[in-house]
């Protein structure tokens, strides 16, 4: 799932991407709350998976290649120490030869807009690239309040490709867009 | 992802139904194998989940609403203890609000056509909706070699909601069925 905008014509914050840390929890946890995108159980599936990367993270352990892999995106604060303004969770699905599951990417309303988002996703697909991934998928949700983020996959290469009536909620779809990484088909 | 066959004209076997048991591993194992169905990667997802359910069951803990749940199918056997013969891996999906995925079936060759397939997913499905559910998705490949498995779902009510192109590799799709436990739309 996935809350993000699209991009304006303001020239794009200076963005870091960087690893996650233990002292993101927080911060991720509020600003997902902030998008208003997820119900409760989103929520509490999206800090799950945070929770699971920060402990393979503390212990030390390599990834195995179908680890949930986080980036986060900063800002630099004048004089403040840098602010928490989105992240990204992605990973290789395990059942296929190459597609990568863009699990999750959420943007602070407040950034929205500008670039982190398309930093974001740009970062994971590359790394997608580099470990032979040929297609990235991404799963969002069909009601008009989603409009936003649809059309933001849709401007950066991403297709639809199937949907799922009634998957959320009744009436509520699931809908599935792609990115090909390898040139191939479509999408 | 799945392999199962359509029920024969026999009058169907005597297949009885129980929860996962550590003894269940091995047979498992090589049933998975023998059906043919399944590539390595694939292979090692299903041991995956089968372990996680087993590690479950032993700490006795309650299961949680998502927690994967199984279903294991064994014939009795004349003067010999009864011989595992299929099993149905499924759970809630937390991010719907009655959407159950039936993540995995596998029947043994030697007892495909003998109801075993039907007799699991009949015991998912009401599992499914004594817990509320209102759907149920299955996964499986578009490829020639799953067109009985295909049918098989498509027999007992299970209807093609939508395909990935490319999914498992390229010119290998993922197809997805559904089938509604509430009366409601077409699949």
């Amino acid at each position: 799932m996935s809350s993000s905008s699209p991009a304006s014509s303001r020239s794009p914050a200076p963005v870091r991407l960087r690893e996650l840390r233990p002292a993101d929890r927080a911060p991720l946890d509020a600003l997902l709350r902030a998008t208003g995108s997820f119900p409760e159980n989103e929520l509490a599936v999206a800090m799950e998976l945070i929770d699971e990367g920060l402990a393979k993270a503390a212990a030390g352990a390599t990834l195995a290649p179908d680890d949930y892999r986080f980036l986060v995106a900063e800002l630099p604060e004048p004089g403040a120490p840098p602010r928490v303004i989105g992240y990204v969770c992605w990973g290789q699905n395990p059942m296929s030869d190459g597609v990568f599951d863009l699990y999750w990417i959420a943007v602070d309303p407040r950034a929205q807009g500008g670039g982190a988002g398309r930093a974001l996703m740009a970062a994971a697909e590359a790394e997608a690239r580099a470990r032979g991934g040929r297609m990235v998928l991404v799963e969002t949700g069909g009601k008009p309040s989603y409009a936003p983020t649809r059309r933001f996959y849709e401007r950066i290469g991403y297709v639809e490709i199937a949907r799922l009536p009634d998957y959320f909620r009744v009436g509520d779809d699931k809908v599935i867009y792609a990115r090909r990484l390898d040139g191939e088909g479509r999408s």
